[in-house]
């Protein structure tokens, strides 16, 4: 029972994840489809890239992982397919297949040339359902990357999610905002652990002339309307409002940093 | 071909509902997984529960229903994994489940007291990944109930769903709004023939001054914009209006309760 | 492995579409169910139409396609269930359907007038969950279109997707707005090679005073906030802003028309 996730910034609104669907069951039989999210923002690269690499590792060894958030579509990008760790990847050559590879541990990556004449480019803006989608469904039939297209070195890179070393403490960027209006930063829990000591839950996070202080072990602990900071879901630091929205109270988003330092002591 | 039910308050912008299918896919291949909604308002317990008391009843017998709105995670609050009616419901001890329990008739409901290696928490926040869909993976694979952990005889309780009496006629909750904006009431088709008999559908909703009378077949018989009263699919009252809002026209939320009082004769 | 497809306007926060599937899976175990959309406009029948229309023919042969955009709910308009290209198509006899019939190529057309007494309506205004969703699940198991009900020659009509010739050119319909703001028009790429020969990529629109020309291979031929005209998805000329919406922009909307004329020589 093979598995393809999909990653895409389509949204819910619209009829392409459908399609793609009914091409994969048209031409992978049986295959198990499941949505990673469409829920990235338009165009956001970076964010998907992230959210990627945090989910194929809980997919099944032997997935295809195609992902589309592709502001250059149509364009003269690459496309690429891939093998790491054991799982497959298919998108667009922008970087934003780049840390789940690195992170899987990249085999071979090849770049599409072939077009199937069947799903030959009825437009020119949806690769999602005309390109990628036939080479999973090829993938998951056994088929070699080889035949897909020639394998290639130089992948667009992906700057790499890293808390930066800055006078007292560490710039940390806010690689996501969830649906909740939580904050997702790149500081793994292994990194505050390894940075701040046994004392790593007392890090503080400065906000102007404020800081907030101490990683909570869930919302229950603060008052409706106070922020938090906890390790969310993906296993990093996060900025959270009980029962609000840590971006609307912030006015932080997506790409913007905040400043870590130790705690009082 | 076991079904496996997902309901949450996770919405459709983050890869929440992904990761929970992929752990899925992974411990208990071949599994249908189904999403019921992850629609229901933030921390909406009380809305939750409404409807997958409503929805599991739709499911294959043996299916396994997994529910997560969780306003307290990473607190104290138990966890449950419980059988009722030949299917199994998972989920936070917060009343979410106890409605379709009863509902369905319980056979027996456990803490979940296990904690799988593989899938410790990586955060503290992510039950429905990391504790939820593990368990209902090895519940679908043939596992015992008292293997997940003790029995125990005291979940936390829901409020019943039901009309209650009051001078010249019943206190109705408004249960939830659909994505309509058409307001669900508690009152059962059956309720409603059973107090005011075979005038049922003369039923009259107070609104402030106004009365909204007439249970109607369907939207064609008012004109657009137009009040009317209907049983929806739950099975129960809805007040909408013929292309908009009732929540908008009305004022009126989940939570509030309206008058029901008999028809003129 | 036989495929449901669902479109519908039922949107993504109820459980709608989750009892659908739940019917689905428990009359018709090992049925793939394939969403095509559920967010096609509240009411939005011509919409649908198209999109439904573009969809059918992605999925496997023998697939039953399922929609329901069905303002008439609980009125008098009938049920349908035909037989198409040798898939079937199943819902509200209100034009819906029409498109992808004629498109498929009709084999024959049948009212659904029967009733299974398990699925009897609960309510009076679901009948995705508790006609259509039965039905689809009686086709898939090999029943007979005539065991659900007679043949019917007169289904309610839906008027063509095709520009208009007008003085000096094509006047043409903009048949939905997708989630980007994308303005999606009628007129296929078929249509411009035809009518505009081999200049057909000089192609422009009328905007008011503006005109907006050349059909682009993508969107990275223009700068941020301007407007393009590209083939879209599918297969239809399609105005857009690079990094915005063109919906926005012009402040036109589903249903409107614009001018199509040649280009400069």
């Amino acid at each position: 029972m093979s598995v393809v996730t999909l990653l895409s910034d389509f949204g819910s609104r619209d009829p392409f994840v459908g399609e793609v669907k009914l091409v994969i069951a048209r031409l992978a039989p049986g295959v198990v489809v499941i949505d990673v999210t469409h829920g990235i923002n338009p165009g956001g690269v970076r964010e998907g890239a992230w959210v990627l690499r945090k989910a194929w590792k809980q997919a099944p060894p032997g997935s295809c992982h195609v992902a589309v958030v592709d502001p250059g579509v149509g364009g003269d990008r690459r496309a690429l397919a891939a093998r790491a760790g054991g799982h497959f990847f298919v998108g667009p050559d922008n970087g934003l297949l780049v840390p789940a590879l690195e992170d899987a541990g990249i085999e071979s990556i090849h770049e599409i040339t072939w077009r199937e004449t069947e799903h030959r480019r009825f437009g020119t803006t949806f690769d999602g359902r005309d390109l990628f989608a036939p080479v999973a469904a090829r993938l998951l039939r056994g088929e070699r990357l080889r035949e897909v297209g020639p394998e290639v070195d130089d992948p667009v890179p992906m700057a790499p999610y890293r808390p930066v070393a800055v006078d007292g403490g560490y710039r940390v960027e806010i690689v996501r905002v969830d649906g909740y209006g939580n904050l997702v930063t790149v500081a793994e829990e292994s990194f505050l652990r390894e940075k701040f000591g046994e004392d790593w839950r007392d890090v503080q996070v400065e906000l102007d002339a404020t800081q907030l202080g101490g990683v909570r072990l869930g919302y229950s602990d603060v008052g409706p309307g106070e922020m938090l900071l906890s390790i969310g879901g993906s296993g990093t630091l996060e900025l959270s409002v009980r029962g609000g929205s840590a971006q609307a109270k912030t006015g932080l988003a997506s790409g913007d940093c905040v400043r870590l330092v130790s705690g009082p002591r």
